[in-house]
């Protein structure tokens, strides 16, 4: 976490791997892009973005990240939101601050 | 503006200038600085962000962001906050999305 905005957080992480497949059904969640290329594999299609690219994920729908050593993204999100949502299972992907 | 994630708006501008100093008396300001240098020019200092640089202003601290042409910021902010806050001048700086 790297700076908040009143009762937002805002993260740069550098992530790496596969995340299991989650929603969050109570926010939506939004991604930049700093070095890519990252992946969010929806339930019918898979979102490739590049460096520069946002994506906001809405609120309920499942998504799951996966990226390649090296991938640098932004996140923004309401305080305390979990990255993996309603995952039960642990994360797969590395995920390096 | 490019995203949003529930009631709050990202805008990536670019941004050539100096621009009046004003401040928010609701809301902090979030900055991130895709291609400087981005200055912001506070009551007693001057914040210098460079690349990759990020910046929150906090709810009602004035600030007067002034940058070169060809500065690029990332912005998080509530819907609707006007990004002149409450400055009565007009924006002296050039912004271009």
């Amino acid at each position: 976490m790297v700076a908040t905005v009143n009762d937002y957080d805002i993260e740069i992480a550098n992530v790496a791997g596969e995340f299991p497949s989650h929603s969050h059904e109570e926010t939506d969640e939004f991604f930049l892009v700093l070095r890519g290329p990252f992946e969010l594999r929806l339930r019918d299609s898979v979102i490739t973005l590049r460096e520069g690219d946002v994506y906001t994920v809405p609120a309920g729908v499942e998504h799951a990240p996966r990226a390649e050593p090296g991938t640098r993204i932004l996140m923004v999100e309401p305080r305390g939101t979990l990255n993996t949502g309603d995952a039960e299972t642990g994360t797969a992907g590395t995920r390096l601050v």
